[in-house]
């Protein structure tokens, strides 16, 4: 019983952490409860279709299949599954006329070879890049009803009654979705992919500010700050693809709050991979935290000012361009910060040009001249990051 | 004319760089074909149901929903699917029992309150990360099917026969879709993982073996090889989300080639992470192939060879263990490799401590001293990946 009450414990924790991490969760759930339980008790007291019959069917599914967590994504889903299921519905129709006409013996031969060619031909379009990020709910939305529709073996009037409940129910369902998600609580992918393009740059100015006082504390020198604790950066790393996924979502997405509608969402690719330029060089600066080669002290009292200074500089013009970002700002204030951090680069140039270094040993030059070049490079990076916003 | 002439040529170059690009894509589309036409075919002819009925309906929707492009991503969503519509058909039917018995009154109250809270539940259970990497599709049609079970406005016998009509179609769709899929041209998303694994390390290795030459390439010394076919590496930087949906889809499999069913196919994440961590460095060391600060020819002269052998010593090393890794042999014959460029990297340490600098400006050893430093860190990253296959 001991170990069976910890785990229920373990898993009450792990519970709430989910809930914690993203309280938007919490939220979403609720609302797609209430959404399916609209439309379900809706065809439920629905007197014309006098109980739950197949066509209704089609509205709690598509609220299920449509709904999801953020607008973009739920209102890209709808619109595709609405303009699939119109456009295979007309094409399928067509396809069952047709294969009518060519009488009883060539019609499932006809049938058949429409259905194989139609499914092998989108199907290898769904690999297609572009038709992959923006229509691929679509496409295969659209090969499923063109298949539903033209192998029917009803008669064209049937066909056409059933055509037009299938797509009015799947009006409701979508409306539904779309309705509760917009109106209760949105999520807009546009403002996850802003926040995100912000958090991910303020993160590395975290890094940076305090880099510089880390990588030259010394040993015993009191309590270092917790390393664990600069390790945020890391995340950064990998996200290419939430990046991506989010800019296809808010491309469905209206104008809302600060964005208008075809607000250039796409730029966001272009600041997100130079943000992560930044961050590989991050990744490697990390590195020498944790090295055992000691700087000599000659070294050491050249260098460490202008690197502190250059890391804490670069550190706060990123912080200052996530804040600018934050606030839709130009990101006037990071400008002082980027000249202060090049102006102590250049400072060490010069004292590195001055101070010939005699009778020094090279290799124990090696990290901190990394971390220096490394720095440098940061600086760089930062300024591309500052001019692309 | 003209310009719609070169429109369509552009657009069929296209085409054929999707199909030539994998081309087990052209063969996916047409086992997709063939499986929806076999299906839809099977229906139309099967005299039980005449003519295309609501259930058979439900056939061609497993197939076209359930067909994925590997073996193990399709046999996961068709488990998914068969297990989440039994369970949910099992708890809906009692629902909807237990709702009848509670009176007219009481019944549809209950029955709102029954799909409320289970919506919004298994909404929430699919934020959990280990469900949302194995099980997400399954809960979407957990939610699906019961609602549909439990709200339906049948009686016990009816929705009985139509849980048993739904399960049979879903069985024909789900195994013609699997069968084809495995029998024809299987595409084991094992195989693309093990790949992937090997290809990655092998484009870091191809980077290192060349690296060295370019880096200590003399400008108008002879043409330089083209820069741009040693930027392959580029694509391991984000490979993580195709390794760990690849690892969800291999989980799924059963046994093939040389595999084993339950291969340790977690084990490639961790290999993947220090490809990663490799291929951070050799993105920094990339930076330096264009530095324009030029290293002094003292220092050039001491350190060329040393480095040239670090970086085709280890370069050499990782090929090989990618060698290893295709063949299932453990990776001995690049052990020598490690050892040669580990003695590289002893020797440079050694010249750099008895070769006291004179009179060198610290500023344009940088460049050449975070050369060494980096690729005495890739040399133990590629270490560590030996030790880890």
């Amino acid at each position: 019983p001991e170990r069976s009450k910890a785990k229920i414990v373990e898993f009450a924790r792990k519970i709430k952490k989910v809930g914690q991490d993203d309280p938007r969760r919490i939220n979403h759930s609720l609302k797609v409860g209430l959404a399916i339980t609209l439309v379900s008790l809706f065809y439920y007291f629905e007197p014309l279709y006098n109980g739950f019959g197949d066509s209704a069917m089609w509205a709690v599914l598509t609220v299920v299949v449509v709904f999801e967590f953020s607008v973009g994504a739920t209102l890209g889903r709808g619109l595709n599954r609405g303009l699939a299921t119109f456009l295979a519905g007309t094409l399928g129709f067509g396809a069952h006329h047709l294969a009518i006409l060519s009488g009883e013996k060539g019609e499932p031969i006809l049938l058949g070879l429409f259905v194989f060619v139609l499914a092998t031909t989108v199907t290898f379009v769904r690999f297609f890049p572009r038709m992959k990020a923006r229509y691929d709910y679509g496409l295969l939305i659209f090969i499923l009803t063109f298949c539903l529709i033209s192998v029917s073996g009803y008669r064209d009037d049937k066909v056409l009654d059933m055509a037009h409940r299938r797509v009015s129910t799947i009006l409701i369902g979508g409306l539904t979705a779309v309705f509760v998600c917009i109106c209760i609580c949105p999520v807009w992918a546009g403002d996850d992919l802003h926040n995100l393009a912000a958090t991910n740059i303020e993160k590395l100015g975290i890094f940076l500010e305090r880099f510089g006082v880390e990588f030259f504390h010394k040993s015993g020198e009191g309590e270092s700050i917790n390393k664990a604790s600069l390790q945020g950066y890391k995340s950064v790393l990998n996200s290419k693809n939430i990046e991506e996924s989010l800019v296809n979502f808010a491309r469905w997405e209206p104008g809302h709050g600060r964005f208008k509608f075809r607000h250039p969402w796409k730029h966001y690719i272009k600041i997100g991979s130079l943000t992560r330029q930044c961050a590989y060089r991050v990744e490697a600066l990390n590195g020498y935290l944790n090295s055992d080669i000691k700087t000599p002290p000659e070294i050491r009292g050249i260098i460490k000012d202008s690197c502190k200074k250059m890391s804490s500089e670069s550190g706060k013009a990123l912080k200052e361009i996530a804040l600018a970002i934050k606030s839709l700002t130009p990101p006037s204030s990071a400008s002082p910060h980027i000249v202060k951090s090049k102006n102590a680069a250049k400072n060490l140039k010069f004292l590195l040009n001055t101070d010939l270094c005699k009778d020094i040993d090279l290799l124990e030059v090696v990290p901190a001249a990394t971390v220096t070049s490394l720095l440098i490079d940061v600086i760089s990076c930062t300024e591309k990051i500052a001019d692309s916003i």
